[in-house]
């Protein structure tokens, strides 16, 4: 496609801009500063497999954002990408589309505020059309909005953590991701605190570096499937979930599952007790993409 | 297939006949007439794509039903098509499908009686083998079955719409039915009262007559993916469920959603509230369908 | 593959092994002796279609394992398969994966000791790998965890089946299983009691010998979709669902609902009551998937 060619892969040859950190700051009670960046950065894939992903502030998945259940949320996004415009539509706030997830032009900066209206664990990504190319090509996060009451179960967890699950295709080959399987399935973490583990979506990480837990622990995952086209079976092996909450609504409660489905940009809150030590795989039992990548591992030690 | 091209290309070739408007009637308090049309009718499923569908009424899906819980339905199918038998699977109903739910031979009159037993969003299709094919060919649509109880968020709706979804494959290749991917995965609306908007499932309808709400209403949706294949990631841009009904039934509440999964022939209620002016996307989160036409336009005014 | 011919099809050419029955008994109040075999066994999964599954105990699926919430389980795995290591993952148990999901060598046996701590409808499968090979050649199947304050609607019911879809691919093929669309998807029924069906996973059995209900019946179900890739959207066709438990656990009631998807590995309990006489399909309504064999009958009568 001589289109594609001169516009997209032409002026991204050889760049791979540094990520630049995700800047949030409280400015009081209820009103947050988030400042990111749209950027084409190299993100390893598998094993010395590269692709030249378009993503926010140089991660793919971006950086994981948290914020309180009714904050104002005041954004501002620069799009360092030479050649495409991106945008963002964030699911956890209330907002016009055609007002206020509108394109970024290359080399420029858009500013946006909205609510965070409701508690849960919500995708965010570039909105910009071809959406799914722009999904597909990295552009993609999560935003954790923590609930006013909290959850009926927080007394009880020990330690948490954020896993993503995402797909990559052919490079930038739209029909490759309308049409064809997923080359890669693959998880991510990504930091709740400073000096947290903090992973692309890759094949390797989290088997290399595995999330950690104690015996006896009752461990809680924030969910999403960021897509951008298949569901996700989420089980993690040797262990039930005590207890699940769909979407992150505290409302959402169900108890006790071996396996819960995630729609395409669907979350959860999960849930469950390690009781023995070991190595527990976290897989989407859609096995397929198993294969593919998506298992992770938790260590669990005395 | 030599069979196919004389059993059903041939005696199909230059027939579109025009749709028949559903008939219903309230015979009393608990007793409803409905009489349908299978027939063979041209739909425009993309801007200049005809599809020779095999529907209900002329339309694909078929016209919304609209009955009370509890209410004894008698149905009549008359098969205008020349060739090929149909029948009628109402998911609505208690019945024995092999007294009920039987073929109507072309040209003959087929009649039923059953009872709407649960308030819901069902799906209803032709039920002749190879039901895949009949689906696949159009002949699907929803009956929605209102609770006696209402849904308790009921006062709080200022709006309420239909939307659809439905995969369309080459033509009548019950091979591609089965193995390849949908040319075109749709949205379409039915018409809940006279004068009401009311497309066929194809591309381009609910972006170029996009649905519409008022700033600060709250708009309910009764949702149903009628396949025939894929789940739906049903999610609306910019907004929020607050209160999702799964399968229409108002013991299954669930609050706060970002995306709802409907699995093959799954309905809900989702209900939103929008805030602000401006355009809202409702697609599947599933953005391979997205790309393929499952985008529709919702316009909020002042 | 050279390693997969030398590994594989050799040392499993013209080895078919008799099914060795499940061994389960009952040690004291919450103990249980549970002993299964790995062995290769020629599974027929369509008329005059056979598969050198790799099954336990000569079953695909498995035969069906019943216990009681809470009970330990002193479990025996006896690899027959001259060839290939195995294992078993109990997603029903609390377990340190890497020390008690392990590899039996062939010819060997392991033991291992557990507690199913949650009542449910939970997949057992070999863990493996690759597993998807495993899981896809057949080591699959289901083990219920009977509640310990049962069902709220226990008593309504009048019988109950085992349902269990699972997929086949080209035979051992690991590149089809991972790209390519399942050769059938079936469904299988195991006998709860003595002297009950119980049949593999094939496009047949359970339409020459259908289920069997009364009129005016409530029937439950245990399901659970085994994969390994694929959802479920379960549906039996002229009735709807009373009650619902995902996962089987009697906390995630669900009520009226049309159809019911399953993730890849998950479980539940449906509940439906059958009005009048004649034959009801049971299918996925991923009709694809129906078409490739997943429809089983069951038979009302007066
Ligand atoms: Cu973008
Ligand atoms: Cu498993
Ligand atoms: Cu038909
Ligand atoms: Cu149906
Ligand atoms: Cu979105
Ligand atoms: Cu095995
Ligand atoms: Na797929
Ligand atoms: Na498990
Ligand atoms: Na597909
Ligand atoms: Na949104
Ligand atoms: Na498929
Ligand atoms: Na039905
Ligand atoms: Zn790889
Ligand atoms: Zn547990
Ligand atoms: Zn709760
Ligand atoms: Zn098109
Ligand atoms: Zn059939
Ligand atoms: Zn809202
Ligand atoms: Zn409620
Ligand atoms: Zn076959
Ligand atoms: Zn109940």
């Amino acid at each position: 496609n001589i289109s594609t060619e001169e516009t997209v892969f032409k002026p991204h040859e050889g760049v791979n801009q540094s990520p630049i950190p995700l800047e949030i700051n409280r400015l009081n009670e209820n009103e947050v500063q988030i400042n990111m960046t749209a950027q084409i950065t190299d993100i390893e894939i598998d094993k010395g497999v590269f692709y030249k992903a378009w993503t926010f502030n140089g991660e793919a998945p971006g950086p994981v954002i948290v914020v309180k259940e009714g904050d104002f949320i005041h954004f501002s996004l620069k799009n360092m990408d030479p050649a495409v415009p991106h945008s963002m539509d964030f699911h956890a706030v209330h907002a016009a589309p055609s007002e206020k997830f509108i394109d970024v032009m290359p080399n420029e900066s858009g500013t946006f505020t909205y609510e965070a209206s409701k508690p849960g664990v919500f995708m965010y990504h570039c909105g910009t059309e071809p959406v799914l190319q722009h999904i597909a090509n990295g552009m993609h996060g999560v935003m954790i909005v923590t609930p006013k009451g909290g959850y009926e179960t927080d007394k009880e967890i020990a330690r948490e953590y954020v896993l993503i699950q995402n797909e990559w295709y052919d490079y930038n080959n739209l029909e490759s991701m309308k049409n064809e399987e997923p080359t890669h399935v693959v998880f991510s973490t990504k930091a709740l605190k400073t000096d947290e583990l903090n992973t692309n979506g890759n094949a390797f990480s989290l088997k290399e570096m595995p999330l950690q837990a104690k015996v006896g622990e009752k461990v809680r995952l924030y969910l999403n499937n960021v897509g951008p086209n298949e569901t996700s079976s989420l089980h993690v092996v040797g262990t039930i979930f005590d207890d699940v909450y769909i979407d992150g609504n505290p409302a959402n409660h169900l108890e006790g599952m071996q396996t819960v489905l995630l729609p395409a940009s669907g979350g959860a809150v999960v849930e469950f007790t390690v009781k023995e030590a070991g190595t527990y795989p976290i897989v989407t039992h859609q096995f397929n993409h198993a294969e593919k990548g998506a298992i992770a591992h938790l260590e669990v030690t005395n």
